[in-house]
């Protein structure tokens, strides 16, 4: 095989530790392309700029890849731009992370991070999305690699699953003391969200997000099990939401007009 | 059964005639709660505000409802805030839309309308997306409102599916051409995607997106299949990503560091 085409992104921006340690070994498989938000796209979803423009700007940062380009839209933005007018074809990979903080459970939904490589599934690339349980931007990612290759390796050897990216989540702890990777579902869980009310200067009320994860799923075979056991989780992540189990109790209802 | 509370949003923002026609119907058949974006809100999927401030601001405009707020957040924003700040208890109905222009088919994942509805469905509430396949803004509304109501009286009444929304959607015909009501699942299609390339008044590069929307799936089960016929679609939604029948193949794989 030709060496891999391989497409990086993020949603912490193109600067982040995160990105960096991606790269590197994005670096060691394939000849790489960056294109990744120019600031913070934490939380934005599978947003995608409308009615508004989006910009490029190269940088030279990253010594080792082919092309860098911070970007003024959303992580989605970042993919659907490189696929259409940055790289020279469509990518044998698309990398996105590695996330400051988990995007295991419920959380995926929210993640910039993991929209990135849904729409990479879209574009019917082998995508993964990366993130570690730990919120810290200084977080040292070494030991991390070899996990993140073997990913890599397998998602460019395998049959990757059609339709579908990785959701990968790092514990919050050492790489030493990994105990290895386990494909899971992801919890069932729910944030019970509340809003910090405060005055700005003049005496206006504005609020903060705030929330309490509730995570009551005790199966042993979710992510939520699997990090709290030291296991990278890796959850198979789809994009067709459609509730297929629930069509024929919809058909029992009554639509007459 | 008490009269129902029933909180109403969009993505098109708290004037659009499509939220208006909305709200009509839900006066009809509860106590309407208004929080909705003080812009328009589209493509920004299931974004939330994180890293910032939201506000806002009580309007008057609809006379008829017990309150309305415009919200500077995104359509999830507005549901979350709605729920833990501004009503008196969990409501019993959560509507969103109805959306100038459709959310069929792949579009549901992009979509701030349908995000609004998903966050419902994840706080446990019966939610609604409601979406009409012309964009005018100018849109006759007319005439929608009996299969609207159905489909309420039918959340409220019936076993409404756990962990899923409905992503409702009219054709654009009239609705005297209107054929009826099809439960459907979301039809399979990709957008390619382009983007369009323009100089700014100091000669600095900029895009905006556009693309081709390509449906090939042939089904007469799916959303596009029953706009095309003149039903008005209805796709149970969930928000569990996992793709649960990878997961046997994935542990096929090989992960020894």
């Amino acid at each position: 095989m030709a060496r891999p085409l391989i497409l990086v992104t993020n949603d912490d921006g193109i600067f982040a530790p995160g990105i960096k340690a991606l790269i590197s070994v994005a670096e060691e498989l394939g000849d790489v392309y960056v294109v990744a938000p120019d600031k913070p796209q934490s939380g934005m979803g599978h947003a995608i700029t409308v009615g508004n423009i989006v910009r490029l700007h190269p940088t030279d940062y990253y010594k080792k890849v082919k092309k860098a380009f911070m970007c003024s839209g959303t992580p989605v933005d970042c993919v659907k731009l490189a696929i259409a007018h940055v790289l020279p074809r469509k990518p044998d990979l698309i990398l996105s992370g590695i996330n400051h903080g988990a995007n295991n459970s419920i959380n995926v939904i929210y993640s910039g991070t993991m929209s990135a490589a849904v729409e990479g599934a879209m574009e019917g690339v082998p995508s993964l999305g990366f993130s570690h349980a730990n919120y810290q931007y200084d977080l040292d990612f070494t030991g991390l690699g070899a996990y993140i290759k073997k990913l890599c390796e397998n998602a460019l050897k395998e049959d990757f699953p059609h339709k579908t990216c990785l959701n990968v989540n790092f514990p919050d702890v050492p790489a030493s003391e990994l105990k290895g990777i386990k494909i899971c579902r992801q919890a069932e869980a729910h944030w019970s969200d509340s809003f910090e009310k405060r005055l700005d200067p003049s005496g206006k009320e504005y609020y903060w997000l705030t929330g309490v994860f509730e995570g009551k799923d005790k199966g042993t075979d979710t992510d939520i099990w699997a990090l709290n056991n030291n296991y990278v989780s890796v959850v198979p992540t789809q994009f067709d939401l459609t509730a297929h189990h629930e069509i024929s109790n919809l058909n029992t209802w009554n639509y007459e007009i």
